[in-house]
Parts: structure tokens; C-alpha cells; sequence
């Protein structure tokens, strides 16, 4: 990359350390930019926009667009159930499924050493303030299967074991469509534990 | 992705349209940013500050931050032989090898009726003024071994018939590292053809 320009070279560092993005696509992404700039000038706009109307909705902090956000809005929902999810984007996944009309709380992360992310760093304080308020049932821990995933569990579970609520989280098990020929010992395990 | 802010949901799609990137992953990007607002604010700035400086070299047409690039401009390299690439980060791979001491041109696209991409869109007025200008003696055609790529190199090939040079294109065959037995029948007819 020594014969791109500095302004660029700097441009696909920046890329680089976005989530999901090597240091080839990001060359690619930042020639992109560069060769498209009216593309690249209203998408500039767009951050900055998005940046400054971006808030946290005050109780499940999930981005909106308000000081609360549609779902927690919605009328018709259990507000008694809390599913607590990593990320933003996996309430989409969830509310595909049909199966769920509880709210959402957002952790933004999970619990991570490595790379210096303690329980502080995510919403658990918002969620506890949360569960001490209102009359809540039902905690389900929807956190991805990893290792982060898995720690951030096991956290929750043992403060919520100080609170009188069910606290449950997603079956471990073989996914749909795969072979037990492909699947790993844990997942097996998983499975066959919770045969029913 | 109903339950995102609109200026959100606007930055996702800008995110989705740029190369590689799908609609999962622009909508992990676009949050990304958004939660971590003093990188989002550096990325933007410096967006910006690429956008402004960035121009054209006059000569080979890469990306540079002055008139002419870093690679035109080395003293030691053949100015008879232009390699032809399509994107600027052709030239990495290429310098990678160690075999090739000429210089470039950069096409900033290939040939693709379907989006809409005439060689009027390509730099081949460019290369044909700089053929035509300067002792040129060599042109080789590294594109890519796709559709978009082979039919601009044989565009180009027929452009060049006019002009007394050679022009050569890179040799296709098996990958080093790869097997026989999965190899397509297209790469393996080029190889058997250009054994030696």
C-alpha cells in the first residue's frame, strides 16, 4: 500500500478496524469512496446526521430515535418479559422468529478481557435499575453461544440470582439443517443433555 | 430492521452499497459507528480530508497526492512497458511479485454492459494518448480472469491492433497449490493450450 497517498493510506486504516473488514477490503472500500465522491459526500452527511439524532431509548437501550424507542412503545407487548440481547441487530432475528412479544434490553457487548470490556462497559446497571422498578417476570439471556457470550451468561445469572425472577436462556442444541456427523462434541453434548 | 431510527436505517443502506458488504453486516457497520462516536467523528474527518486531497496521476491514473504518483515518478523503472490494471490495488499484487520493474495504467473499472460500464468510463482514451505520446513498446494486460475482465481485454487487444506494440496478457493456467482435480474444465483447457 506504500504507492496509495497518506490521506488514504490513513483512510484504510480507518476501514480496516471496522467489524468484519480486512485490510484488502478496506483498500478496496477506501479506492471506492475516493472514486465515487458524491456517493462518499452524502454518505459523510448521512454519518453525521445519523450521529447527531442517534440517542438510547431510557429503557432498553436500544438506538431510537426518541427518548423511547418503538418496541418499547408498543402497547400490546408483555412489558413484564425482558429478553437481554448483545447487540441491536439481534432483536431483528428474535422478532423474525415470531415467537417472542416481550421487550428487549440492548447490552452493546458482551463481556470481554481480552479486549478490555468488564461488565461496566455494557448496560447492566440500566438493566438491574430496570428489573428493581418495574414488575418483571422473566429475564431471558438470548447471547450468542461464544465464549464472550457464554461468560456475559454466566455473570448475569449469578447477580439476577439475588432477584425473585425466572432467569432462562436460549437451548443449546444441533441448528436446523446440519448433520450430527458435522456437529461439535459441546453442541452434542448440549443436545443430548437436553433431549426431550 | 423496522425498529431502527430512519437516519440509521439511511446510513445501513449506504453501507450495503458499498462493495462486499452485505445487508447483515451493513447494519453491524452502521451501529458500530454510531456507538462509538469519537471514531465515527475521526473516519468522517478524514473521508473528507482524502476526498479533498486525493487526485488523479496524469500519467498512469492511480490514485496519488500530487499530479504525478510515487511509482511514475522512480527513475529506475522501464517507462516502455505499461502494465494495464484495472483497480489500484492490482498494482500491490503485482509489485508484491518482484517481477515487474515497468510501470501502470489504470483502468478504474472494467468493461460491464449490465451496470452500465462503457469504456467511455474506463481511462482508455488516457492510455491510448500515452501509447500514442511516448515511446511505448510493451503493454500487458493483467485483468482479471472474469467475464467483466477478459471482454476488456479483448477489447483493448483490438484497440491496440493499430498500434505497432506488443501487447500481452497475463498467462492463465492452474494455481500454484491447487489440484487437478478441482480444477474447472475453462483453466484447465487454458493450461493444457499454453503448456510448455
Amino acid at each position: 500500500m506504500n504507492y496509495l497517498p497518506k490521506s488514504i493510506r490513513k483512510l484504510v486504516d480507518y476501514f480496516d478496524r471496522l467489524p468484519g473488514i480486512g485490510p484488502k477490503h478496506a483498500t478496496r472500500l477506501a479506492l471506492y469512496l475516493v472514486n465515487h465522491k458524491e456517493f462518499a459526500t452524502e454518505y459523510v452527511k448521512d454519518i453525521n446526521t445519523a450521529l447527531q439524532e442517534a440517542q438510547f431509548c431510557s429503557q432498553c437501550q436500544v438506538i431510537s430515535d426518541g427518548p423511547m424507542c418503538h418496541l418499547c412503545q408498543e402497547s400490546n407487548r408483555d412489558q413484564q418479559s425482558i429478553c437481554v440481547v448483545a447487540h441491536a441487530q439481534d432483536i431483528e432475528q428474535i422478532e423474525h422468529t415470531g415467537k417472542y412479544n416481550g421487550t428487549y434490553h440492548v447490552l452493546h457487548g458482551s463481556i470481554n478481557p481480552v479486549e478490555g470490556i468488564t461488565p461496566d462497559h455494557l448496560t447492566i446497571k440500566q438493566l438491574l435499575k430496570r428489573i428493581k422498578n418495574n414488575e418483571i417476570k422473566e429475564v431471558i439471556l438470548a447471547l450468542d453461544a461464544t465464549s464472550t457470550g457464554e461468560a456475559t451468561s454466566i455473570y448475569l445469572k449469578k447477580i439476577l440470582l439475588e432477584v425473585p425472577i425466572s432467569v432462562t436462556r436460549l437451548a443449546r442444541g444441533i441448528p436446523v439443517g446440519s448433520s450430527i456427523e458435522y456437529t461439535d462434541e459441546v453442541t452434542l453434548s448440549s443436545a443430548l443433555e437436553n433431549r426431550k
